[in-house]
């Protein structure tokens, strides 16, 4: 029983050191403070030395205060952002750099792996399909433990996916669709139950919104949801408003993630501070609780150890880095995730495409002629100032936003290719290559437009149900 | 247009001007750190100043930053607990007369009104009911407007109570029976529905404890709860992690609760810290929350404006002076209180009764043996050393426990008076009092348990089965 001090900290996650080397640091500042016996002052501190030699051991980096470990640090936290890097938190995306967010960095400071082609080859072959264009342009670009759920569907151990969105206006852009667009291809191809949050109760929190707005939103985003061609037998979307006072499930994982995440830990992660509510401060959790499948008795026959992977955009991270450090102490898998570049505004990369400007992007009930206008008017382009400049020198493909919206819309790889050859010899002008973009996108938006008209208040309401899927467990 | 910073701030409570100047300090501070231009400085120092002479004018003391007004603060709070103050929270409660708590001295420090002979005659008036002994003996010695639910009864207004436990265990002493008890005599002489809140989340967040184990206790003191003999027609009993996950209109009011509450105030009023989880820190949203009808729609119908009143111990009163200050501006009426002194543990007044200490009380579980050699053993005396002493001396009532624990059992003032001027006059010994306190909570306690055998677990099932009361709305 001698090492049990050391065993413990073995198993302890690097934040939960550091939780205890704080900890610690605070008793030893309170027994010099309340003036306690020389030993026992000295006792604590030999303790506090001990955990940040384990902190050190564990994590690479010297103990400092206020600085949780990197591994769960967001960046947001002014205190650890270097001069350089990008800031991306949910709430925040910003860089200096026209082609956009240097991803490879993210994948260093976030601590996840890069999805390679090795990975991609191993998804065609477990599912039989080629595989889908957002995973072949590096669109989904990062992943965690994607290999171990491919592990277990080789061995036939299924899993689920769960997704979501911050439901904070009744417009959704063409970039809101790319995690709906790639889950609905996941959940084709792997055939797995899938599970959708629309979290209005954090809108409401953060939002000069009231509860019944925030629901009412949900609901109106549920319909550009299903529009996506999700199939209602084996997909639940919920609004938490909703869901968290019809499923015991639900509120018992939220708790138990509630037990195990302090607000040092929520400070570190997502900047929280002591002037925000409380609300705002428990709400991770709520996000957290659906990468466990006991959070739906009712899909999952009450099933705990069903594998959950998330497919999202990767400024959703920090939630489930925190996730994935309390899954193991309340007895629940790590969920697994699939991380997205972010979807660039009109005018550039350098920002997220935010729902409250019309202009930064091409909403989803935006006119032909809207698409049309606000391509042409506000695309940023890669081109040269002249005709005769760019017929020269060639446009420039990593900035022009024309040709990123492409990347993500138009499908055909041969044809991407020629138009990226002809636009950076030159030989294609900016306003063809508009063109083509305006060609892709009216029809694109055009169909969506007549799917969501199929989407009755009827079938949100049976989408949104709780209720057995076509699966057993 | 021009007064309305200062409209605004009218109709702030003390707490909420607390934390206006609190966030105007910080920017103030934040413009110097980042140099910004002095005029900017200037105008932000000016609406400091004038921020602090609004919250000065509100509640007669200087704005100290990190001390909230008095209002709402608590005393685990060290820094506002003066030196001979009592600690009263709803964790801890500490004084070191042998009396107990200073009842007059809490009234004042928290702000609440005393249960004078006016309020007692009025309630007597309305009710056409002599008041219960526990109101003319001082045991429900505080309220907060009690006059109005008076004032709308009589108007023919109705309104519910709420009260609630926290399942720490399995066993219940006879302490935790007072609330109940008196929310029974509530509940008959007003004629008004009852919803009962048995804190199993709480439990699971402060303790040691599975999940299962906090529902476990939860139930199984509900039997207790039960037996104190509760009208199934008219009284509603539940588990949080059970209800919160089975009505929509509870999480909605704990998300509201939540929105308008800050950590800045939650470690005011409760001194939690940043290495608490956040479980805790959201927590006291949960016990708000059923302060306001529309968590119980099957009850009220999903009515929004039913006044509640709260009879509860007084240590439970930080929670609901967070209620009252939230409540308007989530335009719900304030919730109403009865407070209760305190229960002595058996060994004195200077404690309360603690659940997981055997000896401190009478449990609900005690054979009538038990219950004897308890009260011989341990109850305090107030008698003197030898019998000559004792005959030519008296007794002290003020502290002698089995005195205090007839006042709250003995129903029979006569004979309550007799015994006490017995005592006090010498005439009456201490082992002949500690007979009467024998002869008194040995039936009581059988009978008890006595009706709990009846309460099986269908009728459990049934009082905690969300549904229409015998009310309209």
């Amino acid at each position: 029983m001698a090492d049990s001090l050391n065993c413990d900290l073995k198993s302890l996650s690097p934040l939960q050191l550091f939780e205890r080397v704080t900890e610690q640091g605070e008793k030893v500042r309170a027994l010099k403070a309340g003036k306690a016996p020389k030993d026992e002052i000295d006792a604590a501190v030999r303790m506090l030395l001990s955990l940040k030699l384990s902190y050190k051991t564990a994590t690479g980096q010297d103990y400092r205060a206020g600085l949780p470990p990197k591994d769960l640090v967001l960046i947001n936290n002014g205190t650890t952002k270097e001069e350089d890097e990008d800031l991306v938190d949910p709430w925040n995306v910003q860089t200096s750099n026209a082609k956009g967010v240097d991803y490879d960095k993210l994948i260093v400071r976030f601590g996840s792996s890069k999805i390679d082609t090795d990975l991609i080859n191993r998804i065609e072959r477990a599912t039989g399909q080629k595989p889908h264009h957002f995973l072949r342009r590096g669109i989904f670009f990062s992943h965690r433990d994607m290999d171990q759920i491919l592990d277990a569907y080789e061995n036939k151990k299924s899993f689920y996916l769960y997704t979501g969105r911050g439901p904070s206006s009744q417009a959704m852009h063409v970039g809101h669709l790319i995690p709906f667009m790639f889950t609905k291809w996941l959940q084709e191809v792997f055939d797995v139950p899938l599970v959708i949050q629309l979290t209005d109760d954090e809108k409401y929190l953060w939002k000069d919104m009231t509860v019944e707005k925030a629901y009412e939103y949900a609901k109106e985003n549920a319909k550009d949801i299903i529009a996506c061609g999700f199939d209602i037998n084996k997909t639940f979307i919920f609004s938490d408003l909703d869901y968290l006072g019809a499923s015991p499930g639900f509120y018992k994982n939220i708790v138990k993630v509630q037990k195990h995440v302090t607000f040092n830990q929520v400070k570190g992660i997502f900047g929280f501070t002591d002037s925000d509510c409380i609300g705002k401060i428990s709400f991770p959790a709520i996000q957290a609780a659906p990468s466990f499948s006991s959070s739906f008795p009712q899909i999952f026959n009450a099933k705990e150890n069903i594998q959950c992977l998330i497919p999202c955009a990767i400024d959703q991270d920090p939630y489930f880095r925190m996730t994935r450090d309390v899954a193991p102490r309340i007895g629940q898998p790590k969920p697994a995730l699939l991380h997205s570049v972010f979807f660039p505004a009109l005018q550039g990369a350098q920002t997220k495409m935010s729902a409250s400007d019309p202009n930064s992007s091409i909403f989803l009930t935006d006119t032909p002629k809207q698409i049309k206008t606000k391509i042409n008017k506000h695309a940023f382009s890669g081109g040269r100032d002249t005709v005769e400049e760019h017929r020269k020198y060639g446009g420039n493909c990593d900035v022009d936003v024309s040709f990123m919206y492409l990347t993500f819309f138009l499908e055909d790889d041969d044809r991407l290719e020629q138009l990226k050859q002809a636009y950076t010899s030159g030989e294609l002008l900016t306003g063809e290559l508009k063109k083509v973009l305006i060609e892709t996108m009216q029809p694109l938006v055009a169909a969506h437009q007549e799917r969501r008209k199929q989407v009755t208040d009827e079938v949100v309401k049976q989408f949104m149900t709780p209720r057995k899927l076509a699966f057993e467990f």
